[in-house]
């Protein structure tokens, strides 16, 4: 069975980037089976980036090599790395954007923002920096092109994590996507992603609001409840999409249009 | 030979609802090969994803599985269904979207807006009701993922259609996109769908008019005369377009935005 | 090896044209690995096509069949072709489209603007006239589907150029992407494409200005010197990028939207 490739990037599907990606990894693996997840990360967005490939990555074959580059570092100090985990391989800039690689633990000692954080046993982590597994002449510009797609063809042919360079044992890490414990109880969270049909993901999981009363305020609004299905509510309403992370939705409409919210805006969620 | 599955949905291709869909897809069938037809539908418009689907889903190989998923009432009482016609298999919401798969005659009986039609000789229903043929938990806001790719991967595999679960005698239709003739003669349309070059698709079809003197009637212009091809014609005017239906263009130009035009206005087409 | 077929073309992906001529090439061969270049060429502009395929075409795995249709002149005089170079196969409109095909030397024939030019040697260019290669009836609308589609399936099973029609001495190009020499020393160019990042792509070469001291000017601003990567610069910067062109860039931040430049503003470089 030929092995999948996903890319995640922010470069848009207008340019030719991407497609010189594509064809750097069938030039090496011609039976290579690429598969976009997205290229609409908003450009320079690494978390949002992460936030993408981890929604998405879980539903492949194991074995699926994950490429993702937002790479605003590109050409500079940040290291180009390869970061093997259970059943799947990711590849990228090591700017915090790989991880779903990681589990929750190991992001939550980046709680206040990207840092670097130890690797957990099961996990490795490796410099690409072999030249005989680059494009040259390396460009200080497109990684992607240069090192990553390179990188994921020959990870697709069979060559192992540790040819590529010397391991590291930490990387760099974005907190966990969950609502923040307040002293008063209440969780503090923030609008993530808003999706094409204006749904506000937020960082608030699902499993935090389970089963309790909760009232959900965000953009000087309050909703009471959570609702089962977008289909189930009315105007304004919660629900546990489909990344498991709470969302504000309008049935039938768009509520970012309608509350004028943003990435970045502050969401709070109270207990009844 | 690889099964063809093609996805057409109005999930836009930022977010990772596509990719989780694809993924879901080659992890149950690594062989199955998955095109896009569209997921540039407009959120929740049934019936722009019915035109689009029906104006590639012809083009494929016969075999070929049909997914589409425009789908306001996800989670509510609305039935997942597999719509098995002569050549190919759709999948997908009872809701109008898997129209291309019913002849003209059949959606004709849903005249006056979408309605329950029965189904033709030679075309079989049934609903997707078999949890093995699921992913679980099935969630209440995505059976793109969990229903529906599932479905396709399976069918794709060689399950039959009737394993999934009781076959239905009606299904939702959409109505056959042609012009309604007038009591004076004229045919009453509306514009269907806006493409990216600013191109009016109408609900008239190019047959309706080929041969025949008419004036086009649309956003208080008037076009006299139907033209062969965008390059032979001047200012606005009338073609017949690649979809078999009547479009209103302007050469090298964007004839929505000339007209200030939307999905809905409606057209008239008079005979000399 | 399946063969690869790559397509760019102004059509956007939200219509079904993409998706009709992907079914067209796989109803006639089913192992076609498709690939998408870019389908945002901005309508009807056939020189931001040449640029688009030209900085992608050349990282696809020799034997490629590379289709392009951005094609304003659909059912009038201009001609299908298939023009055959070392490596590679390119299929689409003669109007300039397919100048990736040509070296420079031959472009540079072209240099007022888009113009006639004889081939040289190692390069053959047929007329696609021979209707078993084609989908009937032929529309006047959609040559994508109908002719170069098929013409591009065909090609990929074998399929040999000089069947499909009279070979052509001369063939439309547009002229070679660099600076004009200027009888002050200086280069005159334009923007030629302005990227997701809001990047201003111009026609310089970097190899026109590389180890010299320069000044760009562009809509009114002056930047100093060539910085090596996006991540070194501050504020506006010069950069060459990975498509060998001389870029306008601001770091993190969108170039085009700060000095509000659009396609074709000119830009000049002088020498220390």
């Amino acid at each position: 069975v030929a092995p999948v490739i996903t890319l995640t990037t922010d470069f848009g599907l207008h340019d030719p980037y991407v497609a010189a990606m594509k064809g750097v990894i069938l030039s090496l693996n011609p039976d290579a089976r690429i598969v976009d997840i997205s290229h609409g990360v908003r450009p320079q967005q690494v978390e949002q980036g992460a936030f993408i490939l981890g929604s998405a990555c879980g539903y492949f074959p194991p074995g699926a090599v994950h490429v993702a580059v937002v790479d605003p570092g590109v050409g500079t100090g940040r290291l180009p790395i390869v970061l093997s985990a259970p059943g799947a391989v990711f590849v990228g800039p090591d700017n915090g954007l790989l991880s779903a690689a990681l589990p929750e633990a190991t992001r939550a000692l980046a709680a206040g923002g990207p840092a670097r954080v130890p690797l957990p046993e099961g996990l490795a982590a490796h410099v690409l920096a072999e030249p005989r597994f680059q494009r040259h002449p390396v460009s200080d510009t497109f990684h992607g092109r240069d090192i990553f797609a390179p990188a994921a063809a020959h990870l697709s042919l069979g060559v192992r994590a540790e040819e590529f360079g010397p391991e590291l044992r930490e990387v760099v890490a974005v907190p966990p996507f969950r609502g923040e414990l307040q002293p008063d109880g209440s969780l503090a969270g923030r609008v993530l992603h808003i999706d094409r049909f204006g749904n506000l993901v937020t960082t608030v999981r699902g499993d935090q609001v389970e089963g309790r009363r909760v009232t959900v305020e965000v953009c000087g609004r309050r909703i009471e409840g959570v609702t089962r299905t977008y289909g189930a509510g009315e105007g304004l309403m919660a629900v546990t999409g489909s990344a498991g992370l709470l969302e504000v939705a309008v049935r039938n409409g768009d509520a970012a249009g309608a509350l004028g919210a943003e990435i970045g805006a502050p969401v709070r969620v109270t207990f009844a």
